[in-house]
Parts: C-alpha cells; structure tokens; sequence
C-alpha cells in the first residue's frame, strides 16, 4: 500500500457519519441527503497566515479549520452537515503532526454536530489547508447579509475580543490569559445559534471574523442600511482587560476590532425577539455607516491579508 | 477598499450562475437548490507537485482546477452544479496572473457548465489551490466503484494516455505533439458523459486520474471483482505512439498505466447497453485483481504524491 493511500486509510478508518450522508470518503465524490437548499462555503488556513505551529498544536489547527468554515454555514441559519478537508504538507512533515491534525479534525466536526465525508492529501513545501462546509437549510430561507432594516437591533452571540487578545499575547512570546490564547488557536463558535437566530426571525446575519465593526460594516453595505454599536452594551471580558492594560491598548478595541472571532451578528426586528444568550449591541440607522456612540471609530477596522 | 476585497471585486464582478444558484458570492456561504441528493467533492493543486508556472499559463491551471475536480462529480452520474474556489498565493505574485487565472477558472465552468459561485484568497509562499465541486444527482442513485459484476463489460470515456505523453514531453523541455500537452495542462473532461452513463446504466463508475489500470484497481477493491484490460480494444494515439517512440518507452503503457487522464471508466451489464461514444476496453471476472490480457502488469502502476 502506498504512503498515501495508506495515511487515507488511517484517517477514514473509525469515521461516523451523521444520517444524512449516503456515501462517505471512500468514492470519487461523497453524497449528502438534504431535506432543504444546499449551502456552501470554503476557507483556506495557510501555515505561517493562518496559523504557526510554534504556537498551536497539530489538534488545535484541525480544530480551527473545521470551526472557522462551520461558522459561516451557521451565519446562513442553516444545519451544518458535513464537511471535506484539503491537506497538503511537506514531504518531511512528522506524520504524527498529520494525525494528530485529522484528530482535532474529526474532534471539532463531532462538537459542531458534522460528519468528515472526504478529502485530498498532497505534499507542498508548507502546510496548506482548505475546508469546504456543505449545510441544510431544510425549508428555511437563507439569512443574508442583505435584509436589515433601520430601526431594527444588532445582537451577537459569541466571544468578542477574546482571539485578537490571545494573538496579542502569543505574538509578545506568552501563554495567558490562558482562555483568551485557547480561543485565538481554536475560536469556539457558538454552534446551534444560527437557526436559532433564524428561527428568532434574524433579518440579516454573518459571521464575525474581520472584526466586529469590519463585518458590520459589510452588513451595512449590503443591506443598505447603518449600525450604530453602543459600547455601554458590549461586555469587557476579564482577559480582554488584562491584556490592553499589560500592552497599553484600548480594550475596546479588542472588543469591536479584532479579529477571528467567529461570533454570530445577527439584525432582529426588535429586542423582544432576540435569543436567550445573545447580547444587543447597537441599533439600525439609515446613515449607511458603522459609528461607535453615534461617532466614526478611529481605531483600525479589520483584517486584511494582502495589508 | 483594501487589496483583498478589490482582488474579490475584481474576480466576482461579471459572474453568470446557474438557475440553481439562489445566493452566490457575497455572502458567508453560497446557497443552491438541487432536486436530489447533494454531490460533493474536493481537490489540492499545489504548485510544483501538480503545476509549474513555466509549462502552464495561469489560465491553463485555473481551467485545470476546475476540471479535474468536476470529473469527480460526472464520475458519480450527478450533474455538475457549482465550483467554489481557493486560491493562495506568494504577495508578490503578480496580479495579472491571478486575473488570468480566474479567467481560466471562469472559462472552464463556462465549458463544464457549472457556477463558481465562491472562494477564498489567502497569502501563502507557494501558490495552492483547492476546489470542491457540487453536483445535483437529481433523484437518480449514485454510481459508486461498488456496483461492478462478473460478467459485465468495461468501458472509457475520454483520452488515455495524452496526458502522460504530454508529461513526458514537457520533462524533457519539448512542447509537442500539442495535442499531448494540452492534454496534461487542462484535461478534456467528457461532461455530461456521467448522467450518460448512469441513464445507460452503469453498474459502477470512476474518474480516471491515478492511471486506467490503478483505477480499475480500486474499482475491483470495492466491488469484490477482477478485471480484465483487452489491449487489442485499446486505441494508442498517434501522439502517444510517436512520444513513446522518441523516448524508447512502451505507448502501451501511458495509455493504460499514465495518470490524470480524467476520462470515465464504467461497467456496464453488457455491450449492448454501452452508450454511443464510449470505448469497451475490458471485461469483468472474479479474479479479484486487474490483469492485461490475462497476465499481471509489470510496468508501473499509477501515481503517488507521496512516492
């Protein structure tokens, strides 16, 4: 048995499947039994951009790719169901960096409720990862970025702040606070919410992984509308706190800028309809801009990979 | 307007979708309405290991990208529904070849009549690619490398051996015959050959990509058969004749032991049923393995990444 096909075989070995996967890895293609509209979404994780592997461990980047691409079938409102994860690594990569890789694959895909239903290996001078989420909407309507209205709330479920303070802090060579670094290696995306949000009647939802105030600003501009965020609302988390006053940064803009934090933000018709768990963070306008307390923020807005 | 959204701007400005396409580009996840099951399936290209910029025009490999990811899905009897793109690449890549890819990766949907309907772009130190493409099986059943009987006849569908023949040739800094070549850069997929196959009723069905006779392994694994490859059914190009010649190699052999072909290779009940246009190269037997006019291989078998 070749090396490929046989690291194939240790990786689809013990693999269970969730019931709505009729064909599985194994086939030229894996095939998914939907009661509703197909959604999908595909993100890249590239070593040394997306991650170092000084500071996380092979689980915790297998982890994260699957988190980061989950998240966006949830800011659809719909069920995730599966995914396929793309590979490719040094020829010299420890094998047990790639098994422990498909371990934190198949860890994160049973916490997200999803099913690995296939995949491609190859080797390339650096690791390189792709994973695409495939989701049911099963009869719902997509919730897009298009469909808020002035007058409506903004409320987010999720943890914002807490990966832009672990990057802080990993990148001045530390390990803690210890939950703001574990949420930067692998974001805990709040699974279930988006047809939660959905099923709350959310008329517009994305992801947040630009930064809170960078994707809204992408929700403004598709829905034609403008969010003004209140900062009374937001919530300082203790680590937040520790690591502006240890950098001599703004914690809030941790808070509204940073990055990676693949919480929901989700526009409801008013604050009687939003979720149990989810906090209001600001109102919609018509005045076609993100503004903080009524003003522009001066701070930076967002991630730029290309920057 | 940063690098990255322009770039995205760039590529998703003109884009035709499909009737299927309810959401493209734009949101966090495309969203497609399918009529029966969901087909799903996921490549790597890496550069170097799959490409190198001085064989292949950036257009070439985009188109590459997407057909040999869509073979996939013809290769399961579904039909061919949309691609989603991820592409990584050096900063200082220049643009123009990623405007010509993207060109690639649009004129080959356009050809395969499929949806690029999203992506993700990402820096990296080596250009990666990674498609997942999604078929629509549209209430027929999957033709798995499972199905396939003692009795039954084999068949292809598409070009064995130029893509070899144009390897060979490219590795010894010659660019013809051009046939051959182009062949290797962007595979000549037979779309719409898979619902073909199925509607004729193909017991079992693979893409060609490891080589014919590393294929038909992996179908005889699955189905619990032996196959036997007829060489004098086999049609040796006169490209692959003359590329075998001027290196002294056997053209026998890039035609049933090449690689990344992407033709179709089914089993069929008998060759009545064989639709028009597909070539009986072999019969089905219990033997449990493939053998060539009756007698095991010698020469090489297919390709590994890992090797």
């Amino acid at each position: 048995m070749s090396a490929e096909f046989e690291l194939i075989d240790r990786i689809t070995r013990d693999l269970s499947v969730g019931d709505d996967v009729m064909l599985s890895v194994g086939d030229d293609a894996a095939v998914l039994r939907f009661s509703g509209d197909t959604v999908v979404t595909t993100d890249l994780l590239i070593e040394n951009v997306h991650f170092k592997r000084q500071w996380s461990s092979a689980r915790a980047v297998g982890r994260k790719a699957v988190a980061v691409n989950v998240s966006d079938v949830e800011a659809m409102g719909a069920r995730p169901s599966s995914v396929v994860v793309a590979l490719a690594f040094p020829k010299d990569l420890d094998q047990e960096w790639v098994a422990e890789f498909e371990d934190g694959v198949k860890e994160e895909c049973a916490t997200a409720g999803v099913s690995l239903v296939g995949g491609d290996l190859s080797s390339a001078s650096a690791i390189a990862i792709c994973v695409t989420a495939i989701g049911d909407l099963e009869g719902r309507r997509p919730i897009t970025r298009g469909g808020a209205k002035a007058g409506e709330v903004v409320a987010v479920k999720g943890n914002l702040g807490w990966s832009a303070a672990g990057l802080t802090v990993l990148q001045r060579g530390f390990g803690s606070p210890k939950d703001m670094v574990a949420e930067h290696l692998t974001p805990s995306v709040p699974y279930g919410q988006g047809i939660v949000a959905s099923d709350a009647g959310a008329t517009a939802m994305l992801d947040i992984s630009d930064g809170l105030l960078a994707d809204l600003g992408h929700l403004c501009e598709r829905s034609g509308v403008g969010i003004d965020v209140d900062t009374s609302l937001l919530e300082i988390p203790d680590g937040v706190s520790r690591v502006a006053a240890a950098t001599g940064k703004n914690p809030l803009g941790f808070v509204i800028a940073g990055g990676e934090d693949h919480a929901l933000a989700a526009t409801f018709r008013n604050e009687a309809v939003v979720p149990k768990g989810w906090r209001v963070v600001g109102t919609v306008n018509d005045s076609g801009a993100v503004t903080v307390d009524g003003e522009p923020w001066e701070g930076s807005a967002g991630w730029d990979h290309f920057a």
